[in-house]
């Protein structure tokens, strides 16, 4: 951080500022100029806040951070070598990384019953995911609304697994279902409603599962690395970020506002495996295909895409649902896109 | 609802679709005119997606909510009459709500030591707040920032209760600390952050301790209510609502933008009490005595103040904080106001 | 400004930054630490892009902008001193500014015809209004919506103006028409659509009419202070700001979110005077009287409330439009609130 | 447009709104059910504004918006055929469209002096560019920074068009220019801040040369498309459409949010052929070539680039813009995806 104190500061509250800042455990150093002195600090910065900073002396002109405020998820921390996240699955472990093809990730937005999570995980595996998606919990505005089958969806997901094996992603509303949910998941999402539920996040930090975390509806870009930073700071190095849109001014055609601008960003700021998820990020169907595309062209590491047999009988998110066959023609439009940027699996159909 | 048909639409499928409504348990009125039909839909919509709706039938032109997705919190369940919540104290009940005079809840973001909360409790008492707030479970963006002296923290709040009489507000991060909580908490705060825990409110729900709900950040007005909701069906009728400043895109020089429009729009579609944050909602202590003057004035039920004996040794939020001198200042701008508007309590702190 | 230069930065490149900001026209002042250099920029800073100036070394860290954007406008180019803006009136002039009781601007979105604009300046001067507000030109989002009766309707302002005595507000939605606005209106008014219309703003800089300066609905403080900055630039210093309500996430229940905070933050950056529209800031006549309220309190200079004589029957704007009873009641009621903090005019009422 | 009313609204009240609605010159049509009335509108909707038809009757529940607001800009306007604008320039003609290979526009943000502009120019055509954009007129925040260079700037972009055959787009922004911009310009470019200038719209509805209208920073898509209804109906049919990032919570990384889903939103909702501005739209020339190659995978019909010849000494917008060498590179990687998706144009860089 840069503290500027204000011209004609006297020598003396200079040197009791640095005081105080040294008592924290930072190191001040003293810059001087002609008419300006700034005080560098150097330590545990990341965090402080620069408005409390400023309460420290009237004198103090202004308090400007300079370094990211996040560490282990910095790129700088791996010295700029991009992580993998490998995650086994019964058809051999697959590798979530910018050195590593795209993962396609499909599946209804919740599990409704052992035929449709069945015949959905065979649907989505033959077009060529590697990840079969489905909420056993679900987050729902209303309390009234559809909440998830629970402990029993969990079933039907170990049954599709089985059936196709498929990787398994499904989300942790509740630690206290963290043991019967880690049997069958082989990645924990945590929703975008639960990216600052700092207790989860320490708790699944504790944890060794591999983790889908995705960024709240208005989290900046900082504070969703700080959420991850939680997570590898509690010992759990395995954390995917997933964009699902940003909630902003206009909502009236899409329910989010998807932004891929965080490919590029990210990249220069982490060496964690980005995935964009474009069903929930546009919340309609017919919105999915070009922004998937758009994903897989700016550099995302993964796609996750809702897929219904059904999507006007879904019991949640069926708008934004593509049905088994519209998935099977977008997963050939991205395989153009994806070979041209040399990101497309060589034979993930194959194995089906 | 209000589904309206494309002109057009052959008899057959109006009456299909009317079918597959009625299977949905939602009573369907068909509403017929000479070129348009519009399937009026009774029932329980609250849980029901607009767009899922429109999945229906590809001959659905629109699909339009009438209704509020809120029942229990609406003002219309209590026939326009409107809630208060009445909080046990050591100094006797105190009533939260429209038709009873403003409470004052002040104190510091988070629990330092003894002497601190124990001098702070005092002044503010003095000042006329009724509860003392105070952080033993911190929620911060950054791990590496102090989380909160957590439960020896709640033993600290409970010598300032015993100290000064005043009720206790503070957070619960996390529901498995709730027993701890409860034994000294007289209101339970839910964070904005985890204004969408669905777990934490359904386990929320189910005691009986009144809760302080504050706003999520870019929580729109019908998602706080239906999270309130969440608490109220599960048999918790005892919520007060607080707004504590949305995220805009102005952070410039307030960190939150204080939407004070709240109070006449909830107002008109709640029951519940309504509290206003001007400390959180603009994030610097010089704006707050003019968003607690703007509070009053229209309306609020009750105001949260941050004060802190030493702002700039504050462990968190010290920015924001207002010092026992200046709150005692701002205490009688209020009164002055409270009093014009009839709503100031007539001996507030004569009782200290 | 203050350029914080990397660790190792060599000397050479230290002094090659300087000579180029040199150029520039800045002088900039080397801050030399044990690690760290870091320069300070004095000069014309106004109009430079941080980012610009980052781009001048890749031995750039980072840069800083300290102090303020916005001169002319700021409040130590006054030295402390809030300005005031004196309008002359038929009934006498009107001052606006933090030292003057608040002033009252009232009337119909849209000039309609004779009879109703009349009877609504006579009604809001009765009730204590100083001037009259009313559109001859409209800037509405559909062409094929109303947009305003235009020159006619100056005429019908002109007769209002020579009914009452009191001043006229009205908007500029073209400089062409420019002149024929002047002859009627004491204040031109410059719509939230056309604060960053910077022809628009040099214009009317040009010319000594007082300025109401809407906020754009996304604009910053900073860029809508810049775009006061353009008129005071020009040579008008007579500027009023006007808060009319920001974009956000949540437009639900109201049109606009109104930023009420503005006093406390304009207040201590500027010394132009502050009015506050709560009639677009809440697009709802129900919401109006509880924000008049707040801003009064909150310590507005001026309030812009919109009065039609029949809002059903309104051509533009009659959702947020009061009857010229309910803005008797509401004058009433903000009586109370002016009086207790000391800024309502004494005998407003009293000329009618 | 449909009309609900409340249960047990009297038949007589009924038809008084109806007729009140046929005295509006709407038609219209009273839809019966057993225990709900609705009243649907037909007409000339487009204007009206639905809070405002609420306020015809306290027995109206809610009025609803079926229809979209635009007309001659809507997909149904040419029953679902896409409109191409076809721009003369003196390497030939220019067709902007959907069913047209992409157009790319590159050049600097101001056109600084003759042979930087002359010498960008070369560059762009030779990577592939069509179009020359360069800013005689500048938009600025500050009225202390660099305006552009006016009139003698027209001249140098008459030169690179003359050196180079490419067409020329640069921004109006006063309309009192428009004489002397159309003598140079091949498009007109509406910026931003000017979207809803509704004057400006109008006067470059009555003339002919093509437009450019970019999206305004907090205008949803409805308002853009409203803005374009507005030069559409004032008689000039080709628009092109242009997204170039809105303003939302996160502006620490990206100056502005690219909103790339606009590109299946307005596929849907209109003819007009739509340009994606991956510049302004991040504001950092960092993240431009991600941001490019999405827009093109998603179906971007233009992309428009800033290139300056030296990024970090360009008066205005440095830091968004690529070098010319970067461009190259980056029209290498776009002709990759362009050529899979089958828009990329077969000779483009060999006429040069």
């Amino acid at each position: 951080m840069i503290v500027v104190m204000k011209v004609g500061t006297p020598e003396l509250e200079i040197n009791r500022v640095s005081a105080e800042f040294a008592e924290r455990n930072l190191t001040p150093e003293k810059i001087v100029g002609k008419h300006k002195v700034v005080i560098g600090l150097v330590g545990e910065t990341a965090g402080l806040d620069p408005l409390q900073i400023q309460e420290v002396s009237p004198w103090i002109e202004d308090v400007l951070r300079v370094e990211q405020p996040f560490k282990r998820a910095s790129l700088e921390f791996r010295h700029g070598d991009y992580s993998e996240v490998i995650v086994p699955t019964p058809n051999g472990p697959v590798a979530f990384g910018k050195n590593h093809p795209v993962v396609t990730v499909a599946g209804p937005c919740s599990v409704e019953n052992e035929a449709m999570i069945i015949e959905t995980a065979r649907r989505v595996k033959a077009a060529g995911a590697q990840f079969l998606r489905g909420g056993a919990y679900k987050p729902r505005t209303s309390p009234y609304a559809f909440q998830g089958h629970g402990e029993s969806a969990l079933g039907l997901l170990a049954a599709a697994k089985e059936a196709t094996g498929l990787g398994i992603i499904t989300e942790v509303m509740d630690v206290a279902d963290l043991g019967k949910i880690s049997e069958v998941a082989d990645v924990l999402q945590i929703g975008a409603r639960n990216m600052q539920n700092f207790a989860m996040l320490k708790t699944i930090g504790a944890q060794d599962k591999p983790v889908l975390l995705k960024r709240g509806m208005a989290a900046t870009i900082d504070e969703w690395l700080m959420a991850a930073e939680y997570i590898l700071a509690g010992g759990n190095a395995n954390v995917i970020l997933c964009e699902r849109g940003i909630r902003t001014f206009d909502s009236h055609y899409t329910r989010n506002t998807l932004d891929l601008s965080v490919l590029p960003v990210l990249r220069a700021l982490t060496h964690l495996p980005i995935m964009i998820d474009p069903s929930h990020g546009t919340g309609k169907s017919d919105y999915v295909p070009a922004m998937a595309q758009a994903a897989l062209a700016a550099g995302a590491d993964s796609l996750m895409i809702e897929v219904h047999p059904n999507p006007a009988k879904a019991l949640s998110d069926g708008p934004q649902s593509l049905t088994p066959e519209r998935f099977d023609e977008v997963m050939g439009q991205l395989a153009v896109i994806g070979d041209a940027v040399g990101r497309w699996p060589k034979v993930a159909a194959a194995v089906a």
